[in-house]
C-alpha cells in the first residue's frame, strides 16, 4: 500500500489517522529558509526555542561567543537578539563552531506542534525542496507537510512551497495525496514563477511593504527573492531531539540515516 | 475602498478583522445544494436544526404533515427522518406549504458558526453560484465565503465551489481577495470540469464508493452530478433569523431586499 501524503494548511489542522511518520515543516518566508541557510553555512546546530526568553537563557548559559540568537517579531529583529530572521544574513559568513538559536512568529511554533505527533521532523523550503523530498522518502511511513501560516492564517507563500514539495515527492514515489495536497499542487500552474507566488501572498507583500517604508529594511525584497529559488540547496535540517531549550536541528549530511 | 473578500477553508478558520458583513456558506456535497433545491421547489422555509433531537422536537411540535425532516450521518439518512440529504429527492416534488428541517454532518454546523459573526448569511453551492454572488453584492460590507469541510478536514469539493464563487464575485465587483481566496481560484484552472473536481475530492469519492457497495445508494452518483452543475439555479437561501429550533432560511425572491 502506498503511503499517505497529507498537507496541513495550518499547523493545528491535523489530518486524521496520522501519528508517527515524517513531518516536513515549511515557513518559507522565512524561518525554514533561514534555518536551512545557517546549516548550509556550517552551523553545528539550529535550535528552535519556544520563546525569546528561552533563547536568551540559552545564550547566557553558554557564556561564550559560540551561541547566536536569530529571530523576528512582525518581520523585524527581536530586541537583544544578534540577528533577525534573514536568510541573506545567514549566508554572509561561515557558522562552523556556532549554534544558532531561533525564535520567530510562525515557524518555530509550527515545528514544535509537528514534533508532538510526528516520528521525524524535517524543515523544508523552496531552496531545499528536492533534497527534502529525497530525505523524507528515505524513511518509511506516512508523510505530512505542515504549513506554518502567518499569524494563524492560511498563507499562500507556505502553501505554494508545499505544492512544490508535493510535486517533488510525487515525482519520486507513489503516494496518496489528500485533498489539501491536491489543492496546493494546483497553485503551481497558477504561478509558474515561484517569486510571483511569494509576492502575491499577503505575507510577501507585507515584507516588501516594510522595505518600502524603511530603507534599513530594503533587504527584505532581496530576502524574498532568495527564498523563491527552488532546489539550490542540498541541506535539509533534521530534528535530532527536543531539549527544554528547544528543538535541535542539524544538517542531514551530518547524520547517520537510519 | 474596495471590500475584503476572504475565504475560510474551514468554518473555524476565522479571518482577522471580520465581523459583520455577509457570509456565504458552502457545503456543496450536499447540504447547501439540497437546501437550495428545497427552496427552489417551493418550500416555505428550510431550517438548519443544530441537532437531530431539535429536528424531531420541531416536527412533533408542528403536529401536522407540513414539517419534513431531511438529513444524514456518514452520507445516509438519519433514522426517523423523512428524507436523506439528497438534492435529487428534494427536486422530486413541489414543497409549497412545507417547512424542511435539515441536520447534516458538516453544513448545518458551519452555518451556525458563520451566523455567530456575520451580519447576513446566504447559502451557496455550484448551482446557485452566480445568483449567490449577485445577492451578496447587493449588500454593503465585507464578504466571507465559508467552506464547511468534511469531518473537520479541508475538503476539495467545498474549496472548488468557493473558487467558482470567488470568480463570480470578482467578475462583478472590485474586491480584495485574501490568500485563501487566491488559492481556491487556482483550482478552477486545475479542474476546468466541476464534476471532475468533485469526483477528485475525498468526500466525492466516498459518496461514489457508498453507491458502489450498496445498490440502494447508487443515486449518490447522480447526486454528485447534480451538485456539479454551475449556475442553473437563481434561488439563494437567505437567513431570516435564528430560533431555538434552528436557523431559518427562505428563498431570496421571497424577501424584501433591504
Amino acid at each position: 500500500m502506498s503511503r499517505r501524503l497529507s498537507v496541513s494548511l495550518l499547523p493545528e489542522l491535523h489530518p486524521p489517522h496520522t501519528h508517527g511518520g515524517t513531518a516536513l515543516v515549511i515557513d518559507v518566508l522565512r524561518a525554514t529558509t533561514t534555518a536551512t541557510t545557517f546549516l548550509e553555512q556550517g552551523a553545528d546546530a539550529v535550535i528552535f526555542a519556544p520563546t525569546p526568553e528561552v533563547a536568551f537563557a540559552r545564550r547566557e548559559a553558554a557564556g561564550g561567543a559560540q551561541v547566536r540568537l536569530a529571530g523576528e517579531r512582525s518581520g523585524v529583529i527581536i530586541p537583544g537578539f544578534d540577528l533577525g530572521n534573514s536568510p541573506l544574513d545567514a549566508q554572509r559568513q561561515n557558522w562552523a563552531g556556532h549554534q544558532i538559536v531561533m525564535n520567530t512568529t510562525n515557524g518555530t511554533g509550527a515545528a514544535h506542534l509537528a514534533a508532538q505527533s510526528a516520528e521525524r521532523v524535517l524543515l523544508a523550503c523552496l531552496r531545499n525542496a528536492p533534497a527534502a523530498a529525497v530525505a523524507a522518502l528515505a524513511y518509511p511511513g506516512d508523510l505530512r507537510i505542515v504549513c506554518s501560516g502567518t499569524n494563524r492564517q492560511v498563507s499562500l507563500d507556505d502553501c505554494y512551497a508545499a505544492g512544490v514539495l508535493v510535486r517533488e515527492l510525487l515525482d519520486r514515489a507513489v503516494c496518496q495525496p489528500d485533498d489539501s495536497a491536491q489543492m496546493v499542487l494546483a497553485l503551481l500552474n497558477q504561478w509558474p514563477d515561484p517569486l510571483a507566488a511569494l509576492e502575491a501572498s499577503r505575507h510577501g507583500q507585507r515584507l516588501l511593504g516594510l522595505g518600502d517604508v524603511d530603507a534599513a529594511l530594503a533587504d527584505l525584497a532581496l530576502d524574498v527573492a532568495f527564498c523563491a529559488k527552488v532546489g539550490v540547496s542540498d541541506t535539509v535540517p533534521r530534528l535530532l531531539g527536543s531539549e527544554t531549550g528547544g528543538l535541535v536541528f542539524s544538517a542531514n549530511d551530518q547524520e547517520n540515516t537510519a
